[in-house]
């Protein structure tokens, strides 16, 4: 039992707990992307960081060695492992939501490139579930393919500048149709992937209907080039300092950008159906990434704290205040939340993501908190190393720092796990009320008087 | 799927990761359970307390309605379900680790009762496992069966006053032979279910060889009749208030008792090796009966802050404040240790309690500090009425609390996985320093300068 | 400097903020407050714990000792220093919030003895200070003066049973006149200090006018004594298993209770100023106690991690784990909420308990959690002992712990602050308007494009 | 009383705790600097911003509106405020440690530029204390008299890259005499303000008698020339994503660098006790600025919670979730970090550094971590502008997160509290022992058995 790889990178408890729900293929697949990212993809990573340049270029720059390791995985068949053969029988691969999500963990320990060489990288998968369930037949052959086959990048463009765009209904991009085009205005910011030489294609959320008393169905989706005219990243904007180049987060204008009525997606006011149903299992793998984050950086710590080189004082560090004791409750922290997530993906795959609501709204306030204070933690005990670009540990505080605002910050997720809760309170009295019936009868058949 | 009655009291989510590991027995068995405690025991609860007198006579009592329902729990097969047929084919029920756990968490739902009246109640569990564990013939017909049977209760005598007792090698009782007689001498305290007119039988840890070399040899466990002369109840230990009566938390002198030789238990100088073994799946059930006792209380809370009489200012408690983070919160709190807790009880069946030391700690520091938070937050909804006699939720409180000291404090477990985890250092080192080897070769090969 | 016997208990640092705000008297008492409770009080508390009965007549007991102690402290002057004669010139003494403060620490390093012997016990200080302030002069004879010479006790009755009482337009107790006489009708509990035999007088707050438009003018406040026709104690409340006998918290009936017009307090509907007015200084003092507490409980701790007889493994308490550094933090979040308490004093002083409302919330929903905090470490640090009645640690959390209830929850103070703060916005927004107009004028006098 | 314009900034009840220590030309100076910050340099900071070049020249740049500000700035006389008289009578200010605490914290909500334009940066300040303290009469002419004119500014290059350098005895580098010259050989990392093109000057820490039997006799420090050959910026070190330019944070090598034997500090071996006697007020000028600093994130929050244009789902920011309880909670920490750091200082005036270490060191493992927990609520608020370039949120927030490092990391501070209370334990032992004794003789005096 639990003599899979996996267990040594994350933990036996955990994979016993699933290793039954395995199939032959996914146990296979999760070991060869085990043994790819470790003898591959580690030695990579500091080169990968070096072939960026630190000048202005470095927005033009596609990363030699990450497209070497690309070719490397595609061959392997550790290529699109996000997309489930079950929802996308044409091109997905035969993995269920649960399986996935180990290997997304897997990836999320070594930073992007984990998914990036994998062409599991947000906010491409997003995209492309997009265009595979809604997009049609020259949508898919135009965009999806070239996509799936990692020869392009993506962008999915929805929060805004000025507006409070948690609440989609606040949007003001707008969208309308002239003849037979629709025209796009709107200030975006925070386009994830917009800066990337290799994007090529913006899906742009935007109101087409602003006065239709369903404010739900005030939204649509269209497809925009990333080069049509009109589409101008004003700049690029930093996260707690980083830049994220190549990918980047932009700024974004889209004035009076033009495309064919063949670029909107699924129909008219369909965005907001589309937005929620990009979102729920993404969510649950920007957790698993998360987690192997977390993980990452305590082994890192692990290393760091048993350095002979480090001792301070004639001790080493772990022998040092409570090292120990942030070692132990991050060790628990990560085990519990990993749990917490495959429960969270397991309940997709029985119930679809609808059905996995509370779970995934637990799994997204839960696990970034946990896996900011383990890497912080790490950081700490790095000292002002641990601050600077030669750990990858601040770079990862920052990145999932993110995590905590986008698709909804903390506390919309709170409230909703919250509300609920709250929502089982009827029952909860109907089946007080029915003990209390029975107690007044046992208090009588005891002869005991029922207290006030 | 997931229509299992379990499903309403815990949650979907975590249910559907074990289900298909319940066998069909367990799964009758644990619906059964679910109707039983719902039906009979519920309505109970409040009995039991009023059949207690205030008076001294309450450590005599044995409460009618208790020993009533055990009758019932008999009569339906939910009896001793702690005792795996696996480990004790005699007398054990055919129920893995992993299925009691979700069991002992019900059964935590119903405070001491819900353990009781299925006879799976601390410390006879534990004290009956040694029995049939490592007791003779005589041993167990004199002691275990009235004890399977519901008959007699025991107490574990182990911790003692004014020793530092959390290391066993400090122990001061003394142990010793006097011709066919073993001779017992030692000041003990906190002694829970001595106080309990249905205990018949301590068993007493003490030294029988201190001069012993191996510490670890140094201890014998003696069978000793709860009324042999020299046994004196000095008096009953509170905690936070509580007497816990009629079982109680008792000092007691052991002063010169005699038994026969025959009740020295596996042997001289097994002692640790007995409370080793009796410890690890003990230390499971305690924390699943507490996340049931969470669970409870989260229930208790939901009820109170939508009870339309107990509105201020013109609102629900709810909509108050933070009351509805602080039950999501809670929600996310149980959920992840319940998960935590059913994988450490999977490791104990794949691995025996041996195998899964590192998740039984994780377990066992993670999961008390996790209920009274919760167990916290709800008396806080319930206001004064919240630290009365008139809700669980104080007693809750104070039992829960002793978790973090018994079978050992939080800090013993904190260490214990801190230093197990830092010995995964020469494993991490051995990669990191594999692919140190492997980035210089990729560095050279790219054309690229290695940084320093 | 700092060479006052106060810096040995609490800090200089503290002592050193304040020392040239403190009269000569008021040094002098403090030294003499000190000297006594340490020299005379700190060895008679397990006496007095020893002369309350454990069974039902301890609710008839005056303790001798705390007699014995209250003639002695009286005869030092050490008596009533609660009533400052700024407010109560007939029977004050000249101390100002903030002198009483320090003093108030000091006292709650000794449990409730240390205010009980000087006469200033909760409720007995608000009911005097309402009588002295409110009363008229046939009150003050009665009530008043045998309150002030620590004769008779008293009870302020005001929580509701079955009622969201913190919102005080919920009281459902009725207050009305008939004839010359008045009569009330009400349910109540957790009334403080009614269990006990020398309590005369329980001052009432009721509903006299439950239809009057403005809620605030709904109630009035009457004077009862304890021994009053229809004056039902029914039952003690317990704080989490502690009945704190002899004084209780008792649930009351009022039942068609009669008393003289003359009885009722200030007026017809001034109920609700006299509740208002007897809180905040009240606030004060018992975040005042919980801090000496908190240093008690760090005190003792201490002592028990370097006791010798203690060792485990080897090892002293705090060479063990986290011990010291959970050491550290108790002794810093003691030394910051002391601070805040001590300036929320000060601002008393200088601006009634109106104008520090802030302050006064503040300390209010910080001390108690602080002190809760520090006193689990300490239990933590002790064991089973920890928690048991054979030291004050487990009592003193459970007396802490209905600090985060009465006189209103946490939940009431945070929004209060919160709040509070709210109301900054205008000046905030306005300030950053006018920053902004001269930004522009700096940007285009230095020749740079404003950023959007 | 409390009308100064400080109360309006910071809180009324903390300035009445302290206004009677304030001298009056205190008083007129921070009311000046409070005008002065708040009309000439809070509209300048983004211009400041703006004018440093995003590309390589940024480490060339001297940017002129802070050169407009500091002229500005001493000509109020609000320069080199950090400069006691007391201590430098030549060229100090008359302002006490507390005085000026109260002027850093409004500094430090200006981020950098606040000190920087007052000439109160550091690392300048502790340099210029060093140098007015142990430098003589050349090398203060030569390098303290520009630093104190603002004309040039400084580095102090102490922490080393590959080495623990927390605990100083692990220093590598090497300070040798030869004939009349030092020669400095080291390797040295994070030195704060070398990458400034006004930097001229260097004070380095290395070994100059590696062999000596005391550790700290083995340390010097010496006066290096920043364009000393030799001296070689390697790069600059970033902090979480930010390189803090123009100042910087460097990598160094000192290869063979020769300085005249003039150049030394104070004396051979002195150079433990240079740090040491720097380190302590500069810890909490640290504190107060990032006071300052948290009070700014809560009032920028406090703003962004209450803008009409940020409603989501119909409702303020303030009316979701927990918002209005993180600002009761984030104004309450603030308070009391306040007070405790206030505390400090006066220790420090009182007691000079050596007497205040435990008020210093609970300052310094308190409130960066309290000022963290404030900033990150406030960037939550703001959703990804939180994190981004536009608000100066997550820059204040690396930058304090490196004060959990620099000086020592919070763990060392923390066990020097810890370890200091434990010094406790004999006074406290002696005091119960005495009690214990007068105890006996009451229970005694009572007839009353002690209990054991």
């Amino acid at each position: 039992m639990a003599s899979h790889p996996v267990t040594e990178l994350t933990s036996p408890s955990s994979w016993a707990m699933i290793e039954d729900k395995f199939s032959r293929y996914a146990k296979e697949t999760l070991a060869k992307l085990i043994t790819f990212l470790e003898e591959e993809v580690r030695p990579a990573e500091r080169l990968a960081r070096a072939q960026l340049p630190n000048d202005a270029t470095r927005w033009q720059t596609v990363i030699p060695v990450i497209e070497e390791l690309k070719a490397k995985a595609r061959k392997l068949g550790l290529w699109n492992l996000f997309l489930s053969k079950a929802y996308y029988p044409e091109h997905g691969v035969p993995l269920t939501n649960l399986e996935y999500a180990v290997m997304a963990e897997i990836m999320g320990r070594f930073g992007h490139i984990g998914s990036e060489v994998t062409n599991c990288s947000a906010p491409d998968t997003g995209n492309m579930e997009v265009l595979a369930r809604y997009g049609n037949a020259e949508q898919q052959r135009r965009w999806l393919v070239p996509l799936l086959n990692g020869e392009i990048r993506s962008a999915f463009a929805m929060t805004e500048r000025f507006v409070a765009s948690s609440d989609a209904t606040n949007i003001r991009t707008s969208i309308r149709q002239e003849g037979e085009e629709i025209v796009i205005n709107g200030h975006k910011w925070y386009i994830s992937g917009a800066g990337d030489p290799r994007t090529k294609v913006h899906l742009v959320l935007g109101k087409s209907d602003p006065n239709n008393s369903n404010a739900y169905n005030q939204q649509s989706v269209v497809i925009v080039p990333a080069d049509a005219p009109g589409v101008k990243v004003v700049r690029h904007m930093t996260v707690m300092g980083y830049d994220d180049a190549p990918e980047g987060h932009s700024e974004i204008i889209y004035d009076n950008v033009r495309v064919p009525l063949d670029n909107l997606v699924l129909g008219w006011g369909r965005g907001f159906e589309i937005i929620q149903g990009r979102l729920g299992p993404g969510r649950i793998h920007h957790c698993m990434r998360s987690i192997g984050a977390a993980q990452m950086a305590l082994d890192t710590m692990i290393q760091r704290v048993t350095d002979p080189t480090r001792k301070t004082f004639g001790k080493f560090l772990y022998e040092h205040g409570t090292v120990v004791a942030d070692i132990a409750k991050s060790r628990a922290e990560i085990e519990s939340a990993r749990l917490l997530v495959l429960s969270a993906a397991l309940q997709i795959d029985k119930l679809r993501p609808k059905g996995a609501m509370k779970e995934i709204a637990i799994a997204k306030f839960v696990v970034p908190s946990m896996a900011l204070q383990v890497v912080d933690r790490a950081m700490q005990a790095f000292g002002a190393e641990g601050l600077s670009q030669d750990q990858e540990l601040a770079f990862t505080y920052a990145n999932i720092r993110t995590l905590r605002i986008a698709d909804g910050p903390d506390a919309v997720h709170i409230q909703q796990v919250g509300q609920r809760e709250l929502k089982r309170a009827p029952t909860l009295a109907k089946k007080t009320a029915e003990a209390k019936k029975k107690e007044a009868e046992l208090f009588n058949r005891h002869g005991s008087k029922l207290p006030q």
